[in-house]
């Protein structure tokens, strides 16, 4: 089985991958997560594991146009608790490391670690995953990354210190894309949808009390800016379903009064 | 005047920085949008320019969680036509060029001109300017740039194809921050906020049926997970002002029955 994601090997994207479908899988990653969608949409991979929801990599957000744009169907969740590690080459003490480069958004996270460790720099870079692969390929000493277990094990890096992040009960939230619709199975309790609709005053006030009414409780909202139609906004949302008949009714009240509904996945909450 | 901006200098940062505040200023490239607030937050620079909303960069959305984490405030907003260009070494014909590269969501915007163009073959790379600036410090022929006519005028290249952007009349939102709160000048007509509500059953369609009732009009809403925080809901919200009593009335109505609210500015509506 194929899959893609996006960054490099030994990151959260391929964590989740093998965690989801198993260690027999073929994981390809790409630069980008338009060439990920890309690669579902052609048939290259079976399957994409991608990030829509964390205080991590806060580029995921437009993730929902691009599924939107290559019109892939959502089929599950996966939630990963948030761990990071200080890993940097083997043999070398805590007290020898200088400095640690990461993500920002990841030092951030591990900000006490870094306060009751002083003679540690913080230095911010492009990735987690990548800091690593790039200690391990160039034999850098004095410096460790702050990235997953899987960046340790997969670039042959010692881990320091285990789980130093500051809040210890954060997640982040990946979807698994596919090009065909699934077929149905058993009740959804969760979807992803887009809904486009006329600028009229109130709208979206009105349609979430539709959607309030039917025990359709919303997870995500997210307006996109359609500015070459000005008088349309479009919003990417997700939302718990309490009963299916309930969603579906909600469904055909909002196309019949407000505007347009692409159902990108109606699948299990897994949280 | 020094100013900060995200990026490499000639992009489209830098080209809004010097329209908003004129050509004598001192502009400053920093590499993430983290590093671009911090240095407004110290006192390093006196303001920043970043963008909020386009179809390009949509790194660009988890903007507001930064300016939320730094504290800085809204001044000003401003609109920029987004132009792309075809651009290469001086000296070449367009039958000479081969491949283009840009960001994906660049060279989307421009497939009209792409299929019109079949000897060009358009490449995914990380950033607009940053390709125009690696193709001028590696003198590589053949290769063209899509990016802002300040990327070429910057690196010294040659426009061999101007406003090649499938969609004409799109724009670019940018920001003005600054460290200290504004005083207050002539009634504002657009506001940023944050409103933090308890999860309850349509708290959502409440808060917003009162911002309509009180002539706030929507123009952008972004919910952000607070997931330490289940009970907890986070939204980033842009409103038009039509009367400043109302908006007003509004804010303090949300207080007192929904939940905290964090004005990030309240300024002049330029579109």
């Amino acid at each position: 089985m194929k899959i893609a994601i996006q960054g490099v090997l030994g990151s959260f994207h391929h964590q989740v991958a093998q965690q989801y479908f198993g260690e027999s899988i073929a994981v390809f990653g790409f630069n980008t997560f338009e060439e990920v969608a890309k690669s579902v949409e052609n048939g290259t991979v079976d399957f994409a594991v991608m990030a829509i929801e964390n205080s991590i990599a806060g580029a995921i957000l437009p993730n929902y146009d691009i599924i939107d744009r290559h019109d892939l169907f959502v089929v599950d969740e996966y939630y990963l608790p948030i761990s990071h590690n200080l890993m940097a080459l083997p043999g070398q003490q805590l007290s020898a490391i200088r400095e640690a480069r990461s993500h920002p958004m990841a030092l951030l996270q591990c900000k006490h670690f870094f306060a009751s460790h002083p003679g540690i720099l913080p230095v911010d870079d492009v990735d987690t995953a990548y800091v690593a692969k790039v200690i391990a390929e160039q034999k850098l000493q004095g410096l460790a990354a702050v990235a997953s277990t899987k960046a340790a094990e997969y670039y042959g890096l010692e881990i320091l210190a285990r789980d130093i992040q500051t809040v210890k009960d954060n997640f982040t939230r990946f979807i698994i894309l596919q090009k065909d619709k699934p077929a149905p199975g058993i009740a959804p309790t969760k979807a992803s949808l887009k809904i486009t609709v006329r600028n009229e005053k109130g709208v979206l006030a009105k349609l979430l009390t539709v959607m309030s009414e039917h025990d359709l409780d919303l997870t995500k909202i997210q307006s996109i800016p359609v500015m070459s139609k000005p008088w349309e906004y479009t919003f990417f949302i997700d939302t718990l379903i309490a009963d299916e008949g309930q969603f579906k009714t909600a469904i055909d009240l909002i196309e019949a009064k407000y505007g347009n509904v692409k159902i990108f996945g109606a699948y299990q909450n897994r949280k």
